[in-house]
């Protein structure tokens, strides 16, 4: 059965929650029945998008400070939704992001600690009015996801403190989400954090 | 004589009206009378901002759409503004950049039609509250400038009517700003532009 329109379905977390590879499971179940998946992640999701994601995870002597760090973000998502995401739900694609605009209200916004209310209205310019049919948080403890990263790059080596407030953020933000979403305790074994996203996408597919 | 407390002057204008040109030989002259010049530009006025401009500039099969192009701007503004304008104007300095937020108004609101308030809000977000002492609006017919400049790449490119657009619309943000400018017809000989200019600079560098 497939969607005659397209959906757009948001996974989110702090690093390490598991986010990649849960898409990419739920992207091949997807596939198995009948959908017409499109997999795609930000920064990075264009050509542009992966110029843009090498700048952001960078660690030279030159990183972005806050504010051109969210711009870059922007760039990279206000790219992404006009050549990748719009093409593809008016095409009738059930589109998979691995991460959205709640990563910039969680992590400029509560991790940066930019000014939140500036930063969705500059956000509402990047994503055209595109928002996710359902969010997905992937939600683990900081240090864990940190340690199952396990990778060197600048985000990686913030303080712990910066991850707590963005955790945080994105809990008290999806909370208040207008549209579906769900939390997901990425503590779990894979089997059963893929059963339950799941069965949160075949809820949001039935409701709309 | 050397100014107290900082001053920050932006040249402004279409491709090859001379700013580049015109600001070197301002920042010789304002040398050689005892002042000391920072001499920049956007994009491209940090390490962050150069490969910002790079992408920019590129004209490969991924170019930046209208608003992923305006937040990459930004993004630069962000990083020149805390990293360079900022720390020389504490430092008393006499700023000099080559373009600054007008450019956006201009290129990305007039020139790409992007909504103006939006643009001015986001714009707001990256230049922290600074703006020019002095604006310097070096005017010349769209054909002319384009000429001059004679380079290849994707912004000399764009239709005619595109850097028409842009000139209007420098011309109409220039007489409603609320700090001092100076339009300068930039077809008179270089001589004459430099004189303007510095009379310009020097009579701004006097009543504040």
């Amino acid at each position: 059965m497939a969607s005659r329109r397209g959906r757009f379905i948001a996974f989110e977390g702090v690093e390490g929650a598991g986010k990649s590879t849960h898409l990419r499971l739920a992207a091949a179940a997807l596939r198995a029945r009948g959908f017409d998946v499109v997999e795609t992640r930000e920064p990075g999701g264009t050509g542009l998008g992966l110029e843009i994601r090498r700048l952001l995870m960078d660690t030279r002597a030159d990183p972005p400070l806050p504010e051109a760090e969210l711009f870059l973000y922007l760039a990279d998502r206000a790219q992404h939704v006009a050549a990748v995401v719009l093409p593809a739900l008016s095409a009738g694609k059930l589109v998979l992001s691995d991460r959205f605009s709640l990563s910039t209200l969680a992590y400029q916004g509560f991790g940066r600690g930019l000014d939140l209310a500036a930063v969705r209205q500059a956000d509402a310019l990047a994503r055209r009015g595109v928002w996710p049919d359902l969010t997905l948080l992937l939600d683990c403890p900081v240090a864990l996801g940190l340690e199952r990263a396990g990778r060197d790059d600048r985000f990686h080596r913030e303080a712990l403190a910066f991850h707590e407030r963005i955790r945080a953020g994105f809990l008290q933000l999806v909370q208040k989400s207008a549209t579906p979403y769900a939390v997901i305790d990425s503590t779990q074994e894979p089997p059963a954090v893929q059963a339950a996203i799941l069965q949160a996408i075949e809820s949001c597919l039935k409701e709309t």
